[in-house]
């Protein structure tokens, strides 16, 4: 949760199904599974008989869909949608997807996970030959892309328009006779299959959502490549052969539900493993352990049974917490009143106390909750994360922009538990987490991306090369040289090439 | 949550300050971390310079408040505030407390949590002397009795009204110049007295919600007790001295919030302490325990430290449950669609696991829950519930109101294992469950409410006789009369005397 | 319009059904021909085979009943509906009728058009006896009066209390069996039973209800009537022989839609009658006449066929100007905007205009309309006006308190004119009106009330009088003093006795 | 109000300002002035500093501008806005203008009203190369046309746009440092310039927006012409010299609101002339003249006078009618529930009564009118309408899309008559149409289209050529076919050529 309150977003969730006669309400429940990562905003389009017809909304998919009478507009047997959060100042009905483009030769409907690196300079070069954007989300640019191809074959147009969108994103698409998912070179985001009982095939960001539905696992979606979904069944194509995994770690510590498997890791067991390492990285000497809710539960779990130590519920949350339009005043602050988070007097008071938590992003939050803990009689507060120390801005799809909102790109870990005004801090390694992890796949960091941690970036920056100079101070600067020297990748013309190092999956 | 899932609610709970410039806002964060109370409506009266204003609608307390300029409308430096569970069909906004009433000779405002064993009778004989309701709730009574009482003084005629009703309540009342809470003689619900640092006094169902706004804890208000809150600080006064202690124990198995401490006992710690108890009087050989989210974390974390074995995220809650209009048809769930509650297969599979739950109402969930874990895997799943089985309604405040809903009235513990299809079953034992919250009154059962259990009623049931005694089997009622027998308080007379038994407190 | 603009309201339209498959869906269109008798909030209440249920809300009917499913939730045969003017500061839902109330004994509703004299001391001895009230509206006090009665019949009770209560009311009931309509001794509010073609009665404050439909007249209610309508038909009976008609004449003048007919009379006839006498009265040299929109058409039509002068439209209303809550703002305002009326420049440029209007309030509309005639071009404006100077306020029903609203009552109509910049102003008189009217009751004037033109209230004023004496500046109350001298029921114990005269009627 | 009634509608209203502070208020008392030109949806940019803002949505411009935090959001002091009629089914948010377009070379906003002839064919040639639309509405072609001009400045795009865009049109738009007007080359739609006393320069559809703003009138947008307004003031340009006046006669006859002008023409004044005329061409023996409410009291006020019969409200509208989406079931309707007009019993019984109304589309509210005047008691109904006969479809802006819905397309006068059961049916000459009108114009029938009556339609028909034909019976064909022969413009290549004939104005 810290990662939550503290504005740690994933950007979007994916659900499509085909071949199922309530398509509408079984994506419904899909992506409800898929709520956690986007609440912004939510849509649904299905294909009725080759007719595409969508209903969309800005909030949670509760109050997009808020009774019966909002799905049975939707009558059909296929259907793709979108859980959105809207980054702030972008939060208009024009940007909930999915899509739906309405052309003289048929319609096409288009959802998207993910973040492009040239999506600016692809805009500006579109826009130059005429075309009008109607959303500022990078989701649209492909449409175009598609639309301006040359090729004979839609799935050919797809596949000149993917080669020219670089970064990170899952794309669905729904097409009058197909529903189709398509996956970055280096599957920054999962994408899986799943099928039915009664044959229909369901694509889903996580496969929690194939559980939700019923659906049982059929495979992942790997890098580059494109699943079609039609009448006759699935099949799997390439659009590029230069790929490189790099699935996105935090997808592992925060992001995904603990009951999802990721590249057949179950998402609770990695961060269970990711506490135990930890407790051998850095044991503690205390006399319980706290995870923070809800995320970090699994991590406390893992910290707590290695230690031997008993694992206690010294901090709540109220699970009433979201949508409140109403804050606390400075003042009502300053005299303790406190919504999200509380400490447990009866359970902390005299006691030496080891918080796990998954993440640390500006530190405030977690200066809190030491805070917290102190004021209702702990007698020592630990703080031991199941991550390294974020660094560095992802530009693949979190929202993490800015490394001066990260306190780990400026402070040292002795310096951070002074903030904190914790007894003692300590982060998990890079290679505890990828053991803990433990994808296995021969890329570099046994196929995670953990550029956050590192600066070790997949690939090129694109368009936000400049920014990303820019937006570090002179001594930041200094600090991601000394980064790429320790890394392979960060050679002269790191920033520019793509992908500067590949291998053939599959 | 199964408690939850399978309708088992809480039917209020209640907030005020006295003496906070900000006291509209202040209550609505005591009731945000009462929320968990009641879901189906809130309010808040203020009183400022002894004129009363409220605002109440239907819905969770963010939406009856759901921006700033709703509590803008609401100023003043004392306030009352109530959220509500409503039973289905009463859903009426006149039934959403605070009551505010006008009178000439000045205002009041009434708040109550509980369930009036002589209501009808009552209502009936105001009716026939021309008295109006204008809601379906108990709570309306009161103020008829006050207005109707000759007594000389405002708290007199409450004295009086109070030793009318009988059953479970507590009142929270403001006047134009006091706030007052009162308790009933047998004390079945919480309510406690904290100060802020500023000096305003609170008072509130749970102290969760003194820990939310920064009070510090004052004292728990008693059975027979009337607090008064005014410019000169709060005082005690007592409406009976026939009182017995018997607080509800549904609040420490499921109700309370785990941070709450309720006669100075934490409420999570009572929980672990019965997962503790369960597992010394009903161990398992399995390889890991799962707490049924979110309610039985606790006792589950109890019962898997006792066992040595590890506790497992095995079963997980969508959180985003809430409000939800649109329910999977019968269709969907035969195809394994699950909005609320998965198993999460590469926890389970191939494992032989304990699931812990906090109670079993109906069993319909537990049933579910145990075919979900098979479903996923699980080599073996039993089941051990950290309470004794629920067998018989209540009357004083909680949603039971027939024995046809509960499982165990009519089943014996092994055909309920069967019923769920588990591997096997156990409860906790009543002695098991009074040592384990260790009140340590000298009232019967360690001053718990423990009715629901074994039929052993600390009143007499008033009105509810009849349909209490009616809407039981032949077959139940034989078996009402073999707990009788084993119950010194059933006698002859055991439901028309009241109260049948009592000692003097304090 | 301008006394709708000025703040000239009625306070209600009741309209109910007895025998009609469809009871719910016919009130709303009753209702809706009466929606220009209250805005601002709708009820209705089915009677489903003795069983009552309503729905109500704030707005406009359209809004309360927003769609069929707010309609499909009322089934049953027979209804009662109530339109609302809710005076500011009191639009509680709390108030919006019809108002519905469950006893043990039965269930019956009540709405309410009128005001009555002594509601103050009425609920003020009532809350003596234990009374609680629920809203400030003056309707409740009815059902409280009932209640207490010891009366043998539901029948009986009511008479006891329809002569407990003094002013001005038409009151609809439905109880479990029978639909009942009741109006006060004087009849100030019109209330009309009409036939449907399958036998169903309806009763209405209007008769262009029972036109809307479809429904035949059948008779008027009187002043003293109830009137009994149930599965044997309707009978009518008296609860008081004490009775004097004195039918608001606002009602002819400004309130009822031309479309309806009271006590015979049609009121869009009244109205041009009382144009050409007021043009035999006041004639005028001028080019054209213009009728205020909407309400003074009749009046502005009568007038110019008597003159033999061209009716034009030199003022325009916007047809959408209801439900802003924008308004221009003080400077927009000194620029020329205007939002609500608009002279016509094509029309009046350079013309010798005469408008016809229903009553002058504040006389601040009228000014505004002289001066916009005059910058649009008009040559000369001339003001005639279809009613006698408002001078007083008004006890029953009509929402004129205070005597300081109220330009002619301070001002001469030399002085009016000066204020209005119109070049000449004449009203209608007295006899005019009571001859336009034509009701030929040998009641004073005509069986017309006329006490806001000349102070001559038909009944005592109760609990009202000291306010209106207060309320009167010692100018005023000079002028009341010589009103007084004039009328013969203003002696010295004008406002003590009740009735002053009275005649039997029928 | 019948061709309100029977589904005629006009499609669009405009309004912008440029140069005044609260330009965003300004805009919202404009189009309230122009509301009855689309009440579906409407929106208002707004350009603050040369960042462009703006807000939308659907239904009447005070639901979509609900409060005074609406009007906050647009902060600036230059604004265009639209109103807007949305064909059936295509009432989505994304049609609402005006439409605000982002390029990263700047912003762009466009409003419309009018229809396009060839915008089926644009279309299809911009998405084949490559163009995406976002809305079903014609408007947005204009801005692609734009896009890929190669011409070196707006202006210059923007009159390549509008000479590839053929029909009829009046254009808004709203640039960072311009607002531009701009109307077809036959000018079918009114668009005006005002001038506030501030200096400040306001465009409008109708003259009674400049009224209600208070800015007078500058002069009339003439066919052809663009108007640019920026911070030096206005100046007018030409993108065509092939133009010919052919205002919609319709605009006259039932569109405009009576107060404005159009060409120096006050609409009232026509009206009450086509009255007149009418009267001369088409006299009655009748006890008196009835208008239908509330389009046809100009045309019905003329008549009398010319006539020298009493004038009376015979028909009464109800006020409060719109919005609602509760109807009277055809069981009600046969029981003779009406809620929008009712026949007013007390005027017209026993009476030979003309009505007098604007136009007949369909016939059946006509008939209706006929029928309930009769139930009301007249003796006789006589109907004259106040235009001719409405026999084919508009094709520049009006809803009237098919023939089959015209009952004068199939009927003679005589079959009409008989249709509607009256006792005499007359219709207005086109001849007296023109010249009640009076523009004086030398254009063909004085600068009015008059297409919908004779088939004389001014422009090629474009994409709808084929449409129209098809939509022909075989008889209707053939009536096309002898009027074809009486218009001189209906020649063998009449839809082909564009404008067939021309001529230069100004």
């Amino acid at each position: 949760m810290p990662a939550e309150l503290e504005g740690l977003h994933e950007e979007c969730g994916i659900f499509g199904v085909w071949g199922h006669s309530d398509a509408a309400r079984l994506t419904y429940f899909g992506l409800h599974a898929l709520q956690h990562r986007g609440q912004e905003g939510a849509g649904i389009v299905v294909n009725n008989n080759g007719v595409l017809k969508g209903h969309r909304g800005l909030g949670l998919l509760t109050q997009v869909f808020s009774d019966e009478s909002s799905l049975a507009k939707l009558p059909g047997d296929k259907a793709i949608g979108h859980v959105r959060y809207a980054t702030s100042g972008s939060s208009s009905i024009d940007n909930i997807q999915p899509f739906l483009f309405n052309f003289y030769s048929g319609q096409c409907a288009l959802a998207h996970n993910g973040n492009l690196t040239n999506c600016p300079s692809l805009k500006r070069e579109l826009e130059d030959q005429g075309a009008i954007f109607h959303s500022n989300s990078d989701t649209e640019v492909l449409m175009h892309l598609i639309r301006r191809s040359k090729a004979p074959t839609f799935i050919d147009r797809l596949k000149d328009a993917l080669n020219q969108v670089h970064g990170g994103f899952a794309y669905l698409l729904m097409t009058e006779d197909a529903m189709i998912g398509a996956l970055d070179p280096n599957g920054f985001r999962p994408l899986s299959i799943g099928r039915m009982t009664n044959g229909a095939y369901v694509l889903a960001s996580e496969t929690c959502a194939l559980e939700t539905v019923g659906a049982s696992f059929v495979r992942d979606i790997k890098p580059g490549e494109i699943v079609i979904v039609n009448d006759e069944g699935y099949h799997i194509e390439r659009y590029t052969d230069n790929t490189q995994q790099a699935i996105c770690s935090m997808e592992f510590i925060y992001f995904a539900r603990p009951d999802s498997n990721i590249y057949g890791v179950n998402v609770h067991s990695a961060r269970k493993r990711m506490g135990k390492r930890l407790a051998q990285e850095a044991p503690v000497d205390a006399d319980m352990v706290i995870g923070v809710p809800n995320s970090s539960l699994s991590a406390a779990s893992g910290y707590s049974e290695e230690m031997h130590l008993p694992n206690e519920m010294g901090l709540i949350k109220n699970q009433y917490v979201a949508r409140t339009f109403i804050q606390p005043t400075q003042e009502l602050r300053e005299q303790g009143v406190r919504m999200k988070l509380s400490a447990v007097h009866g359970v902390v008071a005299g006691k030496r106390v080891c918080i796990v938590d998954d993440s640390i992003v500006r530190g405030t939050t977690s200066r809190r909750i030491v805070t917290m803990l102190r004021e209702a009689g702990a007698a020592e507060v630990h703080v031991r994360i199941a991550s390294p120390p974020l660094r560095f801005p992802c530009y693949y799809g979190i929202d993490i922009q800015r490394t001066s909102e990260l306190i780990a790109a400026h402070k040292s870990v002795d310096e951070i538990r002074d903030y904190l005004g914790a007894d003692s801090l300590a982060y998990l390694s890079i290679d505890g987490l990828v053991e803990s992890v433990g994808l296995h796949d021969d890329a570099p960091y046994g196929g995670l991306c953990v550029a956050y941690f590192n600066g070790d970036y997949p690939t090129s920056l694109g368009d936000y090369e400049q920014q990303f100079l820019d937006s570090l101070s002179e001594e930041e600067r200094a600090r991601v040289a000394s980064f790429a020297k320790l890394s392979s990748s960060y050679t002269g013309n790191e920033f520019t090439q793509y992908p500067n190092s590949s291998k053939k999956v599959d």
